[in-house]
């Protein structure tokens, strides 16, 4: 017997968020009723659009259940993206990620269970791999070394999606995500390029030695694939990596910035393979299992780092 | 240069417990100050020597660092085996593992840190695994899907150890262990089948079909195992299972358990194949690994249950 889609509400947690917005307008064009929970820490109200019958806004701690219990009542999935986006503040505050991640997560599905939400997608990330020997990497290396505490918070809370799903009947998506780029970002190489040249316009100023070469997806291509891949992939536990088939390095990241601001700038390497403690120099996502779904990204890496240098730069023009 | 060997105080959570309370000796035996933390919940403070010079405990909750923060000033390396140990407690009380193990880590880690006690070993468990479809079982296999609260919070502090190796400088080393079985044990298949006969001798109740097949490592063996890696293995990050190469099916078990007590009692499977939600049916853990170091146990499982058996008959004849 086909099992029926599901058409209820939709919850999605960082829906104000760069990924989050992108998806909720997926759904809003849908026709789904979509319920953002958001603690507007990193995502903004005007990334969303204006709320109405079909799109609702609850700004809401994860970590505290009775701040948001009733958006989950009657709702058919929940899409977990919120979390601290920013890697290296974890580095210096090592409490962040194990509250914001790993509690925030926990306290989060226990709702879900109660509220007998049980389809529940995770957005997790590369940094689970650490510095992977095998790269591309598969879903299915080990054992997973995670080099941050946001890396170790993300594998947590894949640990936690994976017990309740066969402790307690949930299905799960588990998304590891390459770099994430598109526009609404507040942290990430772009951002942070483009902050240090509104500050100097002469000098741009690189974490290590420049080398450190990465998978850059483009938001939309993401969103696409975990839908998909929810879907099409029906086991309790789906494990999925999203990311581009080609890398790109961080000096070529920083010409691509500098030319684009009329290539004036001095590029100063910082020196060293990792731009911070916890950073890991080489990710590079094997794919083959989205590609198996039918999934392929429509950007390259190269091109969705151009793509979202000329929307940035466009954006940055006085009006 | 050959490093030279750590020769300061071993701190030991979970020191008071089955499997600490084993370690603790074999430091006492070489001459090591040991130092246990112990909440007590699961340790006893019989099942250690007479505390002197050389071994102190502390009974202290792993989660308030302030009870416990001058036993880790100075000491070499840190042995954390403190833990829930009964699964399934976990499943009924969801926040059980995240709270006695995750966070438990998470303090126990940073107070490390602030205390600069950089050498620290982890007792994980064949659980992160979940129901591999590769057995034996590998420490490279993967995606890691624990089915239990227990094996997610496992997974949770094996990522806080990787991260704290890969941005703080700590050396780890992450044993995955088998069921482990010997004397002083308070939860697991033997504790509970000779409780069982206790309580009614003509009958024993066995959760789920009986078919469910694991690996049974003695303390000893697993004790061994580990301060063979520590002294061994020098990377960052060290990840070893510690198994048996044979396997052993719950309806054998009991059989052995019944035959110890006379024979008379009848066996009554609850049926299914998992013996509670969460449970394991199979596992089976490759050990490769460690035999590359030069470690063999010295028990099969087969072994080990039968002496564990021999022991706890003998603990229960009236003196």
């Amino acid at each position: 017997m086909p099992e029926s889609e599901p058409s209820g509400p939709v919850v999605v947690t960082g829906g104000a968020g760069a990924i989050g917005s992108v998806l909720v307008r997926e759904f809003l064009a849908r026709g789904r009723e979509v319920r953002v929970i958001d603690n507007l820490s990193g995502g903004r109200r005007d990334h969303l659009p204006a709320t109405n019958g079909l799109l609702s806004l609850t700004v809401a701690d994860l970590k505290a259940p009775g701040q948001y219990s009733s958006v989950l009542e009657g709702a058919s999935e929940l899409w977990h993206l919120a979390a601290n986006s920013d890697i290296r503040r974890g580095t210096a505050n090592p409490r962040l990620d194990l509250d914001e991640g790993t509690f925030a997560t926990f306290q989060l599905l226990e709702e879900a269970r109660r509220q007998e939400v049980r389809r529940a997608y995770f957005s997790s990330s590369s940094t689970v791999y650490g510095l992977a020997s095998v790269r591309p990497t598969p879903e299915s290396y080990g054992p997973l070394e995670p080099e941050s505490l946001y890396g170790a918070a993300k594998l947590a809370s894949e640990g936690l999606f994976s017990a309740y799903a066969h402790t307690y009947g949930f299905r799960v998506h588990i998304f590891r995500f390459a770099n994430i780029i598109g526009p609404r970002m507040t942290h990430g190489v772009l951002p942070d390029f483009f902050a240090k040249l509104r500050a100097d316009p002469n000098r741009l100023e690189v974490l290590g030695d420049g080398r450190q070469s990465k998978g850059y997806l483009r938001t939309e291509d993401c969103v696409a694939g975990m839908l998909l891949a929810v879907e099409r992939a029906r086991a309790p536990v789906n494990v999925f990596n999203l990311g581009t088939r080609d890398l790109i390095s961080v000096a070529e990241i920083a010409r691509k910035v500098v030319a684009a601001h009329g290539g004036r700038a001095r590029i100063e390497f910082t020196g060293g393979e990792r731009g911070w403690a916890g950073d890991v120099p080489q990710a590079f996502l094997a794919i083959e299992r989205m590609q198996a779904l039918g999934w392929v990204p429509q950007h390259t890496s190269a091109e969705a780092i151009d793509r979202t240098i000329a929307e940035m730069v466009a954006a940055e023009r006085p009006a």
